[in-house]
């Protein structure tokens, strides 16, 4: 079963370097529109998630943000519509790299445009205007999810009241986009990436997008999270026996698994387009400053969460980004939280991050 | 011009999981032991440099501790004699997977033994034998060398007066094995790696190696440090103008070119194995406990000296192998260094660690 709706846009969507024809956007909701139709709360997701963020009638699985998304959650469908929107340029119902071009009846793959993440924020606002809603209560993203939800306040002022950013950025900096950088090489020389051209469904280059999944995941969490997780565990049974590099400590087979879980459901291309339109973001792109770009916000308030173990974004760039939209906007606040799980505490230490976003709503 | 000493064991060299048939060391050395033969100073490297710490008469170029070793200098050879060795494993003179097995003719490659780090340790006792030092003044290292220069103290109590250990530890944490099991299965998966057999010289795995290093390079420093030096600057030249995944940013770029000096310097089999053994390497292992093991030690000092923004060997682990020295020997000083550029800070923020080694000499 699948919650999933779709609405396809009949004409041109532009994009920042290129244009769409007819795209379709995916997307799930929770709740209902109230009367006032302004209870909608959007959330945007980070690189690979769907728009699955928690089960319902209609999909009884558990979503990427299960603890979070629901009646009586700190998102709370009782009181407000939830949307969470599969990204532009991803592959679970939205259009992208692995979608068929309408004009060509190719596949798209590299002829894709380069893609932003304020083409991924824009294309939102279709899905909204679909579902009849003109004006957000909240929108909320983490990772590149928190990006994209700057993106859109930035370009589309007034069009949410609230902002809540978490474990994100107000633009890349030099460490991230050099582990990016080399995760998209990993994929890209791979020799079945076939410069974009591999077989879809099938493959595709599956050593570049372990090796990519691996190194994700181990920038994902922190040296204290793992020491204390796996310590100097070997593993019960060594995959390899016989070869001196083969895995032995836990730690290693751990992140084997993991990887090949991944690989296969998220198509690499599209991986390499989200991956770099996160390095291209810089919200000061829009004024010439950060400052200068928050003067067009319309928000009333904003929360920033940040984490003190996530190296990846490291909370000093959320403090960065509350303080300077402390100058713009009325109501600010900062929570960072001491969770070990490093970037991905949001999905997995819900004891501090429930009560820090419920407190919001 | 080489200034390289070497000298060859006349029989079998016992390894922890194997043995050797008459293997090579090869060493450098500053300045003269003295008539008492009390001051030298022996030094283990890191991972991949040779034993030219230092430039000399008989090698004018300049050496990866320039600055540290030296007349002069804090490791100062107009008072010390400082001996440096190649590791046990390495490919600058010092027997390794890539050098010739006398009981076969064919290169070890992978039939090498299992390399660890109190193999390397144990092959330098050799070293002192042959230049007739009985007892060292000081041993030093960083990064691996500092692993390996505790496990020389471990394996050899008495034979050190004085332990200097830098941005070290005392056992590898699942987070840089997790890093380094990657990097070696990026070297492995290589098609040219083909088995450890690649032709020798030649140019084996050149893009598994190029991720490696690349990987390397991104952890040896830190974020604060990169962000201060790169910030968001493009490259002026784009690499590959056509492709949207080419390095765009300055730090891609800076990344791309480093690797590429490294690939060919360095033998991929050596690499492999000298990675491996400092996953395994834990000084525990000697005892049941740190303190168990330390028990042993017949140290009359150690200077152990951490930087607070290396996320590779982080400051906690410096610090917990200080705590557990200073439970064994008479006199322990633990510095914590402010540097911003990570792990590598020993071989660049010269103006902390001169004084900070100088004083201890």
């Amino acid at each position: 079963m699948s919650a999933v709706q779709t609405v396809t846009l009949d004409g041109p969507f532009a994009m920042q370097r290129g244009a769409l024809q007819s795209p379709t956007f995916a997307y799930e909701t929770w709740g209902e529109l109230n009367a006032a139709k302004d209870n909608c709360v959007l959330i945007f997701t980070g690189l690979s998630p769907s728009a699955h963020a928690a089960s319902s009638p209609a999909d009884p699985s558990a979503g990427w943000w299960e603890d979070m998304v629901g009646p009586g959650k700190p998102i709370d469908s009782n009181r407000y519509y939830v949307v969470c929107v599969n990204s532009l340029g991803s592959c679970f119902g939205t259009t992208g790299p692995a979608s068929v071009d309408p004009t060509t009846n190719e596949l798209y793959r590299l002829t894709f445009p380069v893609l932003t993440v304020e083409d991924v924020a824009n294309s939102a606002a279709y899905v909204l205007n679909h579902i009849g809603v003109s004006q957000l209560h909240t929108v909320i993203g983490s990772s590149m999810g928190g990006m994209t939800a700057l993106a859109f306040c930035l370009t589309q002022p007034g069009r949410s009241r609230r902002l809540v950013s978490i474990s994100s950025a107000a633009r890349s900096l030099p460490f991230s986009i050099a582990l990016r950088s080399l995760q998209r090489e990993m994929i890209r020389k791979d020799s079945d990436w076939q410069q974009g051209n591999y077989k879809i469904p099938g493959n595709g280059p599956i050593q570049g997008m372990r090796f990519a999944r691996k190194l994700g995941m181990i920038t994902y969490r922190s040296a204290a999270e793992w020491a204390e997780r796996f310590g100097r565990e070997r593993t019960t049974d060594t995959l390899e026996p016989d070869n001196p590099f083969g895995m032995d400590f836990e730690v290693e087979s751990y992140l084997e698994s993991h990887a090949n879980r991944f690989i296969g459901t998220f198509d690499p291309n599209c991986y390499l387009y989200l991956s770099r339109a996160m390095d291209l973001f810089d919200a000061a792109d829009h004024g010439g400053s950060l400052e200068a770009s928050f003067t067009s916000l319309q928000l009333e308030a904003a929360l920033i969460i940040g984490v003190e173990t996530d190296f990846l974004f490291p909370v000093s760039q959320q403090e960065e980004l509350a303080l300077a939209l402390d100058e713009a906007i009325p109501e600010v606040t900062f929570k960072r939280l001491a969770s070990i799980q490093g970037h991905d505490s949001f999905l997995v230490d819900m004891d501090r991050f429930r009560p820090a976003v419920a407190e919001f709503f």
